[in-house]
């Protein structure tokens, strides 16, 4: 038996049980309610964990298989650094009782979320406002194209679906847990509070009247809303357009087709913006 | 009863059991061995099926909703011009029981697959080349991406997903039907088939040796390949790579993360080939 693994074993039994609390606990986190009640996110597989721990993110429990641990060293360095007590060896069957995915990865834990406020990090540059996605799997697509173009914040506006949900932390493959992922009602204020940053807003939009995003300058500071899949952007967004005062950016397309959905126009506008603001030069004419 | 409606009824009774063999037969096209031995694809929802009729693809066999043909005047003019036999009434549990989604939309078809040879079309200058890729909600979103940024074919290459199985139909939203498919068996041959048609090569890939792609000129003749998700390109695309006839083009992204997702990164290389041919001079200097 591995040192890590008999440390463990010896402190406490090895759970075997999808009835034990430890694990009707982790699986109770599938549900934002008790994630928000109990300010803690479900991360499942070696992936997740290692990354939200990479980043700092604190584990307030995790189950692991022994044969994982025999399989990944970095693994057992890691966990060995956690305090005593968050580690406990668990078999299969309770590793997929405490999992959303049909086959666990040999480690699921449970870590606290970051505090939730409305506040924008100070001197941000670029902001993606997500106004009212319903599919999670989009939601953490661009949390991914957010993190890797260089957004400073996600904002999660209105009827948002959850960016800390199982589907979407998956999506976003650890990029959820580089950059904040700031929660806000009402577009009205959170208008105000980009317009205070000095940001400049943009929003995608498939209309007529919208501008060609690359013909648009991206690299004074911005923020950009990205329309929920079914009904686009909200209607207080689309007042503002109308009233001139946010800017409608478009992605041409063939003719006779819809617009892209809204992970791919967010991944093209972000691609857009990093692309302009590392200075390539690569031009058509 | 609608006129249309009263038509169907009067010609053959409505439909009403999941059992009936039409359903049957539809619901057998959810697999690829029985589409491929039909010729014939599964088409669900009014969004699909009136995309593929448009588009000009031949119905064999479509269960429609009374109350659906009451919502959609138009969707009546173009069943009124089908061949008698082909359009039946079906009520919501048959509707249900040929579909591959949960909540059915009212309408489903098996349309005639288009021949599927392995020849690109003439004067292709832009092919997306999918190297086995395995999620079919990837093959649909690229599929949709390529129609949309002016891809004159999608070439699915190996083992790649089925890009008509309903998964990748439906994310693809009637892209699928704006441009040829082609089966590719090995990139040996595919290779000598792009080079015989005078398209440079470019495949998407995450190492170090790799350009950045907004450096590259999109404007020549072009074929870009995409890797799987998990596995990235295929070897014997890799061994191009390393020689020199293919040129690796990946994606900056922040420090720490890994590339995109297979989706994200076909859809932002399209992209800036559709923004460079556009002629778009907007720069950063």
């Amino acid at each position: 038996m591995l040192a890590l693994a008999a440390c463990l074993a010896s402190a406490r039994p090895v759970i075997t049980s999808g009835k034990n609390p430890v694990v009707k606990a982790l699986r109770r986190l599938e549900s934002r309610r008790h994630r928000e009640r109990d300010g803690l996110l479900l991360l499942e597989g070696l992936r997740l964990v290692t990354d939200a721990l990479d980043a700092g993110f604190c584990a307030e429990t995790v189950l692991v298989a022994e044969a994982l641990l025999a399989q990944q060293p970095g693994l057992q360095r890691v966990l060995a650094a956690l305090p005593a007590g968050v580690v406990s060896l668990a078999d299969e069957a309770a590793l997929a009782a405490a999992c959303t995915t049909v086959s666990p990865q040999g480690i699921v834990a449970a870590v606290r979320m970051p505090e939730r406020t409305g506040a924008l990090p100070d001197a941000a540059s670029l902001v993606l406002v997500l106004d009212n996605l319903s599919d999670p799997g989009n939601v953490g697509t661009l949390v991914r194209g957010a993190a890797g173009f260089g957004c400073d914040a996600v904002v999660a506006l209105g009827a948002c679906a959850d960016a800390w949900s199982p589907k979407a932390l998956r999506s976003a493959m650890g990029g959820t847990f580089r950059l904040p992922i700031v929660p806000a009602q009402e577009w009205a204020q959170l208008r105000a509070q980009l317009q205070r940053a000095g940001l400049r807003v943009l929003a995608a939009d498939g209309g007529v009247a919208a501008s060609d995003y690359a013909a648009v300058d991206w690299r004074a500071p911005l923020a950009v809303v990205i329309g929920s899949e079914a009904t686009g952007l909200s209607e207080a967004v689309r007042a503002d357009l109308a009233a001139g005062s946010v800017c409608a950016v478009g992605i041409p397309m063939a003719a006779g087709l819809d617009s892209l959905n809204a992970a791919m126009a967010g991944t093209v506008l972000l691609s857009e913006c990093a692309r302009q603001r590392r200075g390539n030069t690569a031009r058509s004419g």
